[in-house]
């Protein structure tokens, strides 16, 4: 009966990739709780880059900042 | 005062039915609690489809399973 | 398939009213949308009134100075 | 490390606008809390009007009815 | 920078599980989509039992209802 | 009319540090967007810190192994 919320930059993740986070999560639910994956709720939000902020600036502004090093 | 936030998937909820849903959540605050309507806040998220995970696969691949039992 | 979430101040919602709120809200989704209730999830969220501003205020402070009106 | 939601109606915020969010939350909780900028998230949704509801009313509805007052 | 919520009943997930629930999620974001470990957050919320509703009922009264089938 | 909701880990903030968080959003929206202070919802979720994670790791650990660097 989990309820899992993935909240990523909004950045071309495909469904495929999708469809590998939400059996991840449940099955590590499973795994590490013993939840039941048949109640187990994921959802993914994919937020606009401009409305992701970190370090004090919106994502693209940071990574420029950051050049260079890996990539957060 | 309350804040509700709904999350339903993205297949085509009308207007007026989330005028509903707002009205609705509003009012069960105010009649089970005594919740000030012109103070509670209601969103409404709705989520790609391919977003929404249950049963460890995406809405689709889970509804396509289990084909026939009721809708999720 | 739903997700409500429902944040309230934390003043003493006894188990009762959140059964009346969880059943509330699961009807209100499948009379609304559709939505089968076996997969509707609802959870109930008690913030302490210190950690709930709004008018710029904490709850008690508003209150204090809106005293008399209706209770938000 | 903290992480800040601001959820707002989707009315035309400009890029330069989040960024001010973005900037002033980050500061006021490394002023109030000393929390480090660089592991501070924030980030920002633009809700529909139709599926943001106060008073019991999607928000279109709320201020037709409240015409000539503040701006909710 | 992912953002993850994982919502599940307070049933005495202990430290350890907690621990595998991060390194598991966050682990699993870097190897679907390169996400750096640096700047993932996730948190855990342990809601109430008498704070989750199923299928329209608390979930002890669902576990109660639904006794001798798969734990939700 | 703006939820905001700020997510920390419970390490002793006071009532007087949420009252100016409280205030501080509520006034940075008010600049920011011009949005009404008196439908402004800010709440506050304090989180134990084995209940959160960054680095693939829950926060102390995280600490421990970052002595000395900046607090995160």
């Amino acid at each position: 009966m989990p309820y899992v919320n993935i909240r990523i930059t909004r950045e071309g993740a495909t469904a495929e990739q999708k469809r590998e986070l939400i059996a991840g999560v449940t099955d590590l639910l499973q795994r590490t709780l013993g939840k039941n994956p048949a109640t187990t709720v994921v959802t993914i939000d994919e937020v606009e880059l401009e409305n992701w902020g970190i370090g004090g600036l919106p994502v693209l502004d940071y990574r420029a900042q950051a050049t260079g090093k890996a990539k957060p």
